[in-house]
């Protein structure tokens, strides 16, 4: 199986599939486009770099659900799954049921 | 319930229906597009990272009264209120009735 | 009666009514477009958040009458009055007569 | 009289009405546009804010004849005197006879 | 043989030749040009210098499989080898299988 | 005589007048827009203010032979001499001969 | 004999004579634009003024073979050679045959 690890302040995230209405209540229409879109955290990097060569410490963890913007990220496609990497700073908040 | 939790300095924000004249006797006329809007915030961000690894404290808690500029935010709908995540820097002032 | 608290650097200014000639021997024709305007500072927010996360000092205090860019800050009517809140940085000069 | 008390690293500059040639040597023709203005400062602000919120010291003092941009600065009449307000890092040069 | 030593936090990657399905998994169709492109960091350089003149550490390895975006670097050919010159900031993750 | 004490990291130079054929062997032939000028070092600022308020010292000392860029600088006349006002940054190299 | 010394964290270069092939199997073809130049390092300046005052170190040496991107750098000739001056930083890697 390959693995993709995030370099950097950068996770990777599987993007739910757009629904009319999602099962957590959250309800992302298709046409207000301006909408964050939902997704899970599947990998997490190391974190950024700070001005004296620490790693700073990233606040979403594997498995959490995201909220991000849909231009969000660059696609790639791992063992025919769509992921998304984008910075951390791009996830908008994380969502519990 | 769901419940969102946003990331970095953000926070969530409920927009406050925009009436003529609202109960706090700050008035927002329709015409003056310029013009901030009021809401309420319902979550706060764990605070922006500073250059040592540190989170600065945020200024503004769970139930604020504050005012934002009309285009500021991304909306989300989360069981159905309509909520704005936007960073603290966004916010311009609390209200106190 | 409302309160208003600015956040971050940022101070609330009931602007002067401009006159043809302002008490303090300040003047600022209509014509000269490029010229500031003079204003009361009502509220002092806590101060910009240094890289090591305290607040910097603000300089200017409630009651002190300031010069600032025509095109400053943000309007907002609290309780019937016009105030305008921008940040300490759009303030160019304090007048004392 | 009136007083005016700049803020942050800015300083209030008054202008020297410009001749075909100053008293100092200082030849300024009307024509090269790009050519800077002289001018005495009359105040001096506190200083700019460093990162861990000290007031760096200011470079100039009051009295000063100075060289800046013929764009620099914001206009104001004080007392029927023209001024100028504008940051120290816009003058260029301290001169002396 | 020349050698190529890269400055700063820049890496020298031989790009892997794009297939319909190379081996590891990832799928990168020619059609959708924002998807990144794989390929083989073959040289780091000393690492980012921080404010305090210290060199930050590098995260990638000689070796690695690593994405980065399709218009990253600079192209240069080595002993007709055609490699990539980017800073590692341009990386986007690093791949196992 | 008009003394000039220039500024923070700012310089006042006498730009060497053009020629076919400079004395140092250097060539600046007047087609080539994007060629350095030369000139000569007369007067230097105290330095840059860093950020825990102490002053960089200049690299450049009063008398060095200096290239910098063609449109480099603030133009004035003192005593008669024409000046160019520019940060020390803007110098490319010092020339000795 | 002319002596350039650059300032900051400026080298100057002199640049290979583009061939078809060079000798150490570095290939640029004319026709590649984005490809980067080759060329000697002649002169290396103090480094650049970090933040506490200090100069960081340079990291290449005077006699370096370096590649540098084909629009990097202001030409100057020095005793009838032609030369380039930029900044470190506009140097992508060091050439070792």
């Amino acid at each position: 199986m390959t693995k993709i690890r995030p370099l950097d302040d950068r996770v990777v995230v599987e993007a739910t599939e757009e629904e009319e209405k999602t099962a957590g209540g959250i309800f992302l229409p298709e046409t207000a486009k301006e909408r964050p879109q939902r997704g899970k955290v599947v990998a997490v990097g190391p974190g950024r770099l700070t001005d004296d060569g620490e790693r700073a410490t990233m606040t979403v963890s594997k498995g959490d659900q995201v909220l991000f913007g849909k231009f969000s990220g660059t696609e790639v496609e791992v063992d025919g799954k769509e992921l998304l990497i984008m910075r951390e700073g791009d996830l908008l908040a994380v969502i519990t049921d």
